[in-house]
């Protein structure tokens, strides 16, 4: 089990800081990156981080999956908004006993990667993190960093704590990863749309930071409607979010440094929004289970108008 | 009747074009102005219209409410973020039978200014017209004109055609600005609201023209689902909106110039926004008659903080 071989799909904040964890632990990870290709392949990763700065001096660093070796365990730390790339990518790179681990944001993806590789091979992972990609290989790791992990099956029934989830987590300890098992991925990702769906949609559709939203009086009604609109949904898919999550989230939230969200990132960096996993997929999967959430509703739409009209963006993205 | 006295509160892009077109009729027009006092009292208005540009180099200016002479109608143009004025300005200056003519935007504006001059002097109006001040004493009429004009009493009961509205409507008509008279103040208001509410609201969080907030796919259905909310505002007080009302403000969109929205331009110049006027009032009324409308809700509190955060803002507003 130690010699379980790790494929980063996305070199960014997400994929190059555990990825880089996961090499210095000893463990052989195979880094795909676009656009820093070339630095990393020269110089490298660079993590500044509040629990210790480490550099990785060589890493094996591709840019085409096709010179991949196979990997038995293959982490997607892409962008969504990249995973039009995924048909390609996995089936190349995945081993045959090998698993999906899903690191993103937002809902329905397992389902999206499922359909790629088989629903009985995907596990859903949620990165309680704020890390910045700094520049080509540079990550900077500013605050926390546990991983919930929780299994995937088609349908999202809850699978409880599976044997390869307990793999998955010994790996991310030994590698210094703080893991949270949980027994119900759908539940855990809705739970982790209690926070996104306000403070990544309105970051961006108010050009604000976590304190505002958190502080002043009337974001922080937006905020706790929207959050009010995410635990109806995931009530309408048989998911309970007790009150208590709710007003923990919004503690700790008062108690961040400001903070600027992902999606507000992207947007400042010009690049396309994770809209659709983040806002849509939660709204159409909560529509079809007969729950209509006209907030979330109009913040998606005025996301989708955000993200279309970006004016800060030229030429291309650097997702990853 | 011929010898009615207007006083003109606010001499910007409303009460500069009506005002002007009253004076040059012939009727005795009396103009407050603030900031452009000085320029105004020199060298008079200066309308640039679609229907033929004129001047008036002389015009009877004030800056002090105090020295004006009492007046029959008092058309009240300010915004209505400067309505706080009203107690000190319209009691000053309303002959004892003369009515207040308010045109201003939004809801409940005629209840304020009823506890200040009594129920039964109030006429409400609303602005259909395209105009901007382009400068002190100078408004470009781009589009538009009529005014709709319904009277008015507490509770907003319908008062039908009164005899004191088709004297208003005979003075406005001998100066050219066409009238179109309403028996339902409540229901004209409502009914303008669903433009103001979707496409100021939206331009503002936005960033937007009009064309974009029409044409794009998800802006149009952003506003059409705001559109409903006011409709359901409405009907919960016992107003009803013809669905063909709506569907013809959209084609009536659809065909406008791209036109910055009156909420836009205050944004962009720094002023404060007349949300309380057009959004914050109808919320509470359609609450208070036990409709919620969420969607309308999560663009109040946008609103809001766009107001109270504007990059735009520094120094003094010069909204009048």
């Amino acid at each position: 089990m130690a010699e379980r071989r790790y494929a980063i799909l996305g070199t960014g904040a997400i994929g190059g800081f555990y990825g880089a964890c996961l090499q210095r632990a000893g463990f052989d990870v195979r880094f795909l990156l676009r656009s820093d290709y070339e630095t990393v392949r020269r110089e490298g990763l660079t993590i500044e981080s509040v629990g210790g700065d480490f550099r990785l001096p060589r890493v094996n660093a591709y840019r085409d999956v096709a010179e991949m070796p196979k990997c038995d365990g293959v982490v997607v730390a892409l962008k969504t908004t990249q995973n039009h790339l995924l048909p390609k990518l996995l089936p190349s790179v995945l081993a045959d006993d090998g698993v999906v681990l899903v690191l993103q944001n937002g809902l329905g993806i397992e389902d999206e990667v499922a359909d790629i590789v088989g629903g009985d091979r995907v596990v859903g992972g949620m990165c309680f993190i704020c890390s910045n990609k700094v520049g080509p290989g540079r990550v900077r790791h500013l605050d926390y960093g546990p991983i919930a992990l929780a299994d995937y099956t088609p349908g999202y029934e809850p699978l409880g704590i599976t044997p390869r989830l307990e793999a998955i987590e010994r790996d991310f300890q030994t590698a210094g990863i703080e893991i949270q098992l949980h027994e119900d991925l759908l539940l855990a990702r809705w739970k982790k749309l209690v926070w996104n769906i306000p403070f990544n949609g309105l970051s961006v559709v108010l050009d604000a930071k976590t304190d505002r939203l958190i502080f002043d009086g009337d974001s922080r009604q937006a905020v706790e409607s929207l959050m009010a609109e995410v635990v109806r949904g995931a009530a309408a898919c048989d998911r309970e979010i007790p009150e208590a999550f709710v007003s923990n989230m919004l503690v700790t939230t008062e108690k961040m440094k400001p903070y600027l969200t992902s999606m507000k990132l992207d947007y400042d960096g010009g690049r396309p929004l994770e809209v659709e996993a983040i806002v849509g997929n939660p709204l159409r999967m909560a529509a079809e289970a007969g729950a209509s959430l006209p907030k979330i509703e109009l913040l998606y739409h005025q996301l989708k108008i955000c993200d279309r009209y970006n004016p800060h963006r030229e030429g291309l993205g650097d997702s990853c």
